[in-house]
């Protein structure tokens, strides 16, 4: 099984969110394992990823791709990685530059600043769009 | 008061997109009346959009845009149309090309595709956003 670790600062304060991305791990329950890490702060997110060698991190100066070049380039990185990797996702201060300089890579899903909790959101679709533009399901067209 | 009409293709049919909205629409309530027209199907679409003089579309050729550049784009917009503009939504079939070609402007989130209930969400919290870093609130930082 494929396992997705998606590490992040801040609590998953709305019940709408909760609601939303329930939906999206149900749908990939069978097939991506995924684990969130909520991290208090900047710091906490710092010692979480002391314990991991690699990592992908959400950017706004990051490189942008289309939702069939995003899953090409997953799924090259999950097989690249043993299965395994971890994707880091800013709180409201950003990135620690340490975190960045050291991110195997660096995405970028729009030029607009989202709110955290969207981009969680969005995040888990884009990985089951992916796994579906995959499979050529009639999901993504 | 600014009105802004969205008008899309589709239902809202999930409960957290509904709690999700709502959220937006509360905090707008007292500077944007936002009125969503749901049509049933492309040709519904463009019965609505005979009765409008000009709108905006969401399409992912459109130019892409920071939140801020969006913020002031908006507010200029709603400047020079008397306070009410429209912005159209596709459906899953994507947006008819004769209501693409004849809209004022193209506009574009991401060069990832969204679902269109999220695209719904991420526009009304985008125009929130705009509103908030035309007064320089700390919402936008």
């Amino acid at each position: 099984m494929l396992k997705i670790k998606i590490i992040t600062v801040g609590k998953t304060k709305e019940p709408w969110l909760q609601q939303a991305t329930d939906e999206y791990l149900k749908r990939l329950q069978n097939s991506i394992f995924i684990e969130w890490i909520l991290c208090k702060n900047s710091d906490q997110l710092i010692s979480t990823l002391e314990k991991e060698s690699s990592w992908i991190c959400l950017d706004p100066m990051g490189a942008m791709q289309s939702s069939e070049e995003f899953s090409v380039f997953l799924f090259k990185l999950l097989e690249s990685e043993g299965s395994r990797i971890n994707i880091v996702i800013g709180g409201a201060e950003g990135l620690p530059a340490k975190i960045k300089s050291q991110a195997k890579h660096l995405i970028s899903f729009s030029r607009m600043t989202f709110t955290h909790q969207m981009t969680r959101l969005i995040l888990l679709e884009q990985i089951y769009r992916a796994q579906e533009i995959k499979k050529g399901s009639g999901y993504h067209k």
